[in-house]
């Protein structure tokens, strides 16, 4: 590698080609909880993803940031609030401590340093929506070698006021914190973009985040199965990430005798039957 | 005032006299809980307390920082812990969260917007034990006229190990952060450094920080009153804080009728008949 003289664009290339990138697992809310259920936590299902997560982690230490969904206790947090109030979201800042506390401790009950961080207390909101963040405390963590444990969160905006962040927004706050390169698997309760309706099983295999329309005409087509626009939200963020210059999968979760150290390879290595849909820039 | 030219040595004494101070209120853990109670929170004094905070925060938005102590939740956490895990004080984590937050909803009570803020995602620990920060969200949160809610926590070190921070230690957090001028007054059982031994009335009513023996020489004749050395890990706190450039107060906390506006003063208005040690530099 090129240490003396400045880095060709080649060079550069290379150089992001073969660095190992973080790895962030988010794990979605609806898989570990019920929402029509108030502060519903499934604790057996948190149990085994922390298991299948303390894995990963031990695999690449230092190496991989863990997500959570909000689930039953992030949305109740939100419901009722009161629209006119700066601070109205707040709720938010506490139900989502809880969440990320409850994946802390199954993570130590397997063994695993984790150690859950405030978004609201490392970054704020940008006027265009972007994150103001500075990365230096989720670096030191990832250098200690211990597991970050992150989620949304309610984010102070340049105006004064709180906003309520989906966790579908923490993968563009890893971007601005950690840089490139990141992968993020979006784990979810369908395998991908689906292309032929709710409940079905051909997913959008790629999708170029400077051209997502596939994308965004297969949610408009089967409108059925995003009845919230909770996916279409977590596409815009994926998206987002990918132009950036993450390379985002979204999959289907499912923690039992699955292994999912492929996650951690580089994706032409992937083993073949995985259903996912890619979203990444095409290769320069 | 110096503008276009260098400032003078004067000029820049005098900007700094005449900057409005940052006032950081520390409310002890013995004002609001009661150490022998296990997770014991009072929250009548809680509220009498948030609603003196609510009184100094509208007399300055966004320049007042409230600071809580650990008390039972606290020091609940750290009891029974493995010292040979490196990790063993991340219940801290959890209990201050949640002692944060009994106060953040006391002072929306008071319509005060007020935001918890995890310290341990917004500090770490350098290999000298002083804290390696980045200010960015508390002076967003000071400038949007929020109050930030910060105490101790677990914070990270260039080990990889978590080291469990009372909140005596946030005033030097702060002055990283946010600069001078600062101002911390701690609010605690006794009315500052005794002279005249436990229960006593006569107060040491200044340390020079840069020569603080006089305020260890009191400790130590009257040790009877700091059986846990609590009261001497709080003297070594605000007297680095002070060297460091904060003017630094230890009073005795009293919620109720009593206005305690004096403390926005310059030190020369506060009233006569206020019992307190002050710890700064001298006035260059």
């Amino acid at each position: 590698m090129v240490t003396e003289s400045p880095p060709s664009l080649n060079a550069t290339t290379s150089v992001r080609t073969e660095a190992t990138p973080v790895l962030a697992v988010k794990v979605g809310g609806s898989l570990f909880s019920d929402k029509s259920v108030e502060g519903s936590l499934d604790r057996a299902a948190i149990a085994r993803y922390a298991h299948m997560m303390a894995g990963l982690h031990r695999s690449r230490p230092g190496g991989v940031v863990f997500i959570t969904g909000g689930g039953a206790p992030g949305h109740g947090a939100l419901r009722n609030i009161d629209e006119t109030d700066p601070f109205g979201c707040l709720p938010l800042t506490k139900a989502l401590a809880d969440v990320r506390w409850a994946w802390t401790e199954a993570f130590a009950r397997e063994g695993v340093k984790a150690l859950p961080l405030q978004l609201g207390a490392m970054a704020t909101l940008n006027d265009d929506g972007t994150f103001g963040v500075r990365g230096d405390t989720l670096r030191r963590v990832l250098d200690g070698g211990a597991l970050p444990v992150l989620s949304g969160d309610s984010v102070l905006a340049g105006d004064g006021t709180l906003h309520g962040l989906s966790s579908d927004r923490v993968p563009e706050f890893l971007l601005g914190a950690l840089g490139e390169p990141l992968r993020v698997v979006a784990l979810t309760d369908v395998p991908g973009i689906l292309l032929d309706g709710p409940n079905g099983k051909e997913t959008l295999a790629y999708v170029d985040p400077s051209r997502p329309s596939a994308a965004y005409d297969a949610l408009w087509t089967n409108s059925e199965w995003d009845t919230t626009g909770g996916f279409r939200t977590k596409v815009d963020a994926l998206v987002r990430c990918a132009a950036a210059g993450g390379e985002c999968f979204i999959l289907k979760g499912s923690p039992q005798d699955t292994d999912y150290r492929y996650l951690l390879s580089p994706h032409s290595r992937w083993p073949s039957g995985v259903s996912y849909t890619r979203i990444v820039l095409p290769e320069r």
